[in-house]
């Protein structure tokens, strides 16, 4: 890596040099799918993040290019998505008007901070905090954003005037405003809805059952929202619906994305900091998910600190060109990739097509109803909701089933900023608790191996005069009292113990506290006329330990492995058998 | 425990029916001696926390009562001590004027609410909490606790009127007012400090000299501060030296502890709620660490959860008989231990000696110099002063090192309070941290052994065709990625490779996040034509895997033990050597 450090920062030069036109035709067709299937979301995800919908278009053009040059992901399409969208809604709406010349700089200067954030978690190589973010974290999330993000729409298909950023807010706002709903928005937003559930599932078999191939097949159902918006489009324009209290987009400005601004107001940067803090960390565990299903399925590698510059770039320039946070999304990116995308470029190329569409298409949306961009936003993230984790956590581990109730009904009743911190302090909290009492086992030589396992668990052959205690912990600050305690509590109940071996296998760091309480336990054995071993220390524990006194002044030894503790420790080691070969496994 | 449910709560009857004559004989001179060094300890540390000096008797009265009924160590002495005497005035200077009615008051509250916090953490047995406040922070934080307390003493000393509650503060008020210096109270408090750091240093080896045994030499050597406070009280009383600017204690009202009503105002609560949480833990780790260590010379057991009890009675005590939060005290507690003391009751007849000098000795300590008091704390804290594991935790882990020294330099720079939490949070961070990237070794046969260890560090046998892969840490979601990140990375190096065996002998736990990883890991091996197996599983994990599809799913197999997964997988097992008895240890 440091060998070629511009390289390492510029994975554009990787690629770029290859360059192909094999590589350059796949590039174009996955361009040309990705860009219809983005028009109509980046309009429908700047009306959920409360922005024009030229800002949707905006934030996927120079992002696209930025993440092209810097980031590591050959498939991954950058632009506006689902749940970033709704928290910058929510961290927007804290600080400016909606519809204010404010709130449009807040949004920029929002993805600016996200983005110097990233960059600078990048350069730190600080990836790895994204892993403090559990799976069954982010899928409950994920589902419960999913369930927000839908019911925050449902006001535009009834066409009224509500609000809210918790389901208990929305669920009220609307049922205040039900009876000003506007019958026909809802007709066009109801049946955008059936049409766009149709495509997801029933359209594809059609497809497939008429000879089209599955790839096609596919594509074609991506199209789905491209439909739903000509036609809507048509029969507002053709029937003059606007008219009878249709909300449509009405003008969108004609042009390239404008060179703009972002605030450097102390105050404002103060009150966005948590908020983009945030953004960046969803953003990027969301990206890095895609971006690595994606290049696992073509043995490629994702650099994880690399993502971080990639998408810290894009998001700085959507910062200077009038757009809001974006990342990686995850449904544009898998057709960008079944579409045949090759390198970085397919990303290139779609912002060249959203520029087109910028430039050329906006006249043509201006009767698009708005009812039609909320019933593609709904459709899409109702995808994403999904209980099944509830399910799983319960019957695998009752500590993530905890953490993720509490994420889904956090982000539910008090918000995705509330939600998401619960969800990664209650799951590290969780965790401490756990390592903080540690299983510890009493083991035995497995007749016939040179094997030891709980004495509870397996028939193993012990001596009354040896104890030997399999740790299986670390041992730290959290549990060097646990074990303190365990040990007295077991030898007090036996007084023919004179030997006890700490079986280290499982005991990957000793920290600073855990060395006072083991000197405290050999101490305390030597007062009781007991020999403290340890054995199967690992190499960079030993290496510590050789460091300090306590090596001295341990009664007794330090063995290579548990079974030369027994020959030497046990007074009748010529009764244990020789181990043979072959000895079957448990499975 | 839950058979004998009132004796779990009511230790006092465990040790009232088998008491005999010899142990009040014990108790009895245990008492007498610490009742001696109590008086003006516990006016010192009245004054330490900004309250009149008959609020360290009464603090020194109830509580120990309580404590003898409820708590379960036989030997410690409960009443005010220094560190939870500092972290009081500080928390009570935020709420009220030092002096007023209020600031007792709000004393009281404080200790109701430790004690109401310490018996809820007691009842719900979260006594492992304290585990969490790490060895090394603990002595750092001590340490620079002893440092603010004896520079917030040095005032009384120079007999001026600064203030501050950090050692910025500290040094600047009393350099403001060093102009102001009394030096008469400088010269009465410079001899004080001067003899009872004699008496410390001096005075015991040359009893011993003179023919006395230690432990009589040791008792008298503690009655070192009762001897200041009677001549400096005479000097000033003799030479009238109140009329020269020497601050005396002045008016101590004569009696018994009065029953007194902590405040129920939900603001002064809301203010004082996290200082009492501060104090309640660390009260409760200093208290069960004497504990515990004079515990451990009998060969007694500490219920932690008792302790809380015990504490909690304790403090609730003191909020209603005018004291403030206590805890159990390191020396003192050393004092009534080495001095014979049997049981609880001990504290019982020390409370009755503290009674006696509440009713009849007040009136004798008019004139004695505040500048005793203080020479008194400043000798007595600077012997808790110890920079050692300063050294210590650099040479072991700079993690701990790291933690440490934040510890002591945010405890100086920004107080007791932000001192101690800093440091509990960083230690929490670095450890999840290092967790976050576990030690991976990759493992081959020990010849002539059925042990594994890493190539790296030993002469092992390995086969081109199998990898092991030793886990030495718990997977979990902080380090899943990272396990994915290392395997994807080995494999791709070596076409050859057929088989990979994860030896979990480390792994403790297998999260929800980590099987979800382990599914993917097994998943792209498959498409790379290797298998996936395990070794070595603990019974815990393998109990949990057994639930999930994941075993059915795997590729390879589930060894009893990593030899077993060799003897299976290694196509050429027949060269290994039979194991011989006697293989020698490593050190």
């Amino acid at each position: 890596m440091t060998h070629k450090p511009l390289k390492r920062y510029l994975p554009i030069l990787q690629w770029a040099q290859s360059y192909n036109r094999q590589a350059l035709s796949g590039d174009l067709l996955a361009a040309v799918i990705v860009t219809f299937m983005l028009i109509p979301q980046s309009l429908a995800y700047a009306l959920l993040a409360g922005l024009p919908p030229e800002a949707g278009l905006y934030a996927s053009i120079a992002p696209i290019l930025l993440y092209a040059i810097f980031g590591t992901s050959r498939a991954l399409a950058v632009g506006p998505v689902a749940v970033v969208s709704l928290m910058t809604a929510v961290a927007l709406q804290a600080v400016a008007e909606q519809g204010s010349m404010g709130y449009a700089v807040a949004a920029l200067t929002l993805a600016g901070l996200s983005g110097v954030m990233l960059l600078a978690m990048g350069f730190l190589k600080l990836g790895f905090m994204a892993n403090f973010l559990s799976h069954p974290v982010i899928a409950g999330f994920i589902t419960a954003s999913g369930i927000l993000i839908a019911a925050s729409q449902i006001k535009h298909i009834l066409g009224v005037d509500a609000g809210g950023h918790t389901l208990p807010e929305l669920v009220v706002s609307l049922s205040e405003h039900l009876d000003q709903t506007n019958l026909i928005t809802l007709g066009i937003g109801v049946v955008a809805m059936g049409f766009l559930f149709w495509v997801r599932k029933g359209l594809k078999p059609l497809l497939r059952h008429f000879g089209l191939g599955p790839r096609p097949a596919d594509m074609i159902t991506k199209a789905g929202p491209v439909a739903a918006v000509v036609v809507t489009t048509v029969v507002v324009w053709g029937l003059g619906l606007d008219a009878q209290g249709v909300n449509i987009v009405g003008a969108v400005p004609q042009g390239l994305p404008p060179f703009t601004l972002p605030s450097f107001s102390p105050d404002l940067i103060r009150l966005l900091i948590l908020p983009a803090c945030l953004i960046s960390i969803i953003g990027f565990v969301e990206s890095i998910s895609v971006a690595q299903t994606l290049a696992a399925k073509k043995r490629d590698r994702i650099d994880p600190d690399q993502e971080l510059i990639g998408l810290g770039a894009a998001n700085i320039g959507a910062a200077f060109s009038g757009g809001f946070p974006v990342t990686g999304g995850f449904s544009r990116s898998v057709v960008n990739f079944d579409a045949g995308a090759e390198t970085a470029a397919a990303g290139a190329f779609t912002a060249v097509g959203l520029c087109i569409a910028a430039l050329a298409l906006t006249p043509l949306i201006y009767f698009l109803p708005v009812a039609t961009l909320s019933a593609t936003i709904i459709v899409a993230v109702l995808s994403l909701v999904d209980f099944s984790i509830l399910k799983r956590s319960w019957l695998y581990s009752k500590a993530d089933f905890i953490a993720v109730t509490a994420t889904i009904l956090f982000t539910l009743g008090m918000g995705v900023e509330t939600g998401v911190s619960v969800g990664v302090v209650l799951s590290i909290v969780l965790h401490l608790y756990r390592s903080s009492r540690p299983h510890i086992a009493e083991v035995g030589l497995v007749p016939g191996t040179q094997h030891f396992r709980n004495i509870n668990r397996h028939k193993v052959l012990t001596d009354p005069s040896l104890v030997t205690i399999r740790i299986d912990e670390s041992l730290y600050f959290a549990n060097a009292r646990f074990l303190e305690d365990y040990i007295y509590d077991r030898l007090a109940s036996d007084p023919a113990i004179r030997n006890v071996v700490f079986m280290c296998s499982a005991v990957n760091e000793i920290d600073l506290s855990a060395l006072e309480s083991l000197e405290a336990i050999n101490q305390r054995l030597q007062d009781m006329g007991i020999k403290l071993h340890l054995s199967e220390v690992k190499g960079p524990v030993m290496d510590r330990l050789e460091r300090t006194h306590f090596l001295d002044a341990m009664t007794g030894q330090v063995f290579l492995s548990q079974y030369d503790a027994w020959i030497r420790l046990a007074p009748v080691p010529n009764e244990v058998q020789m181990p043979e070969v072959g000895v079957s496994s448990i499975n």
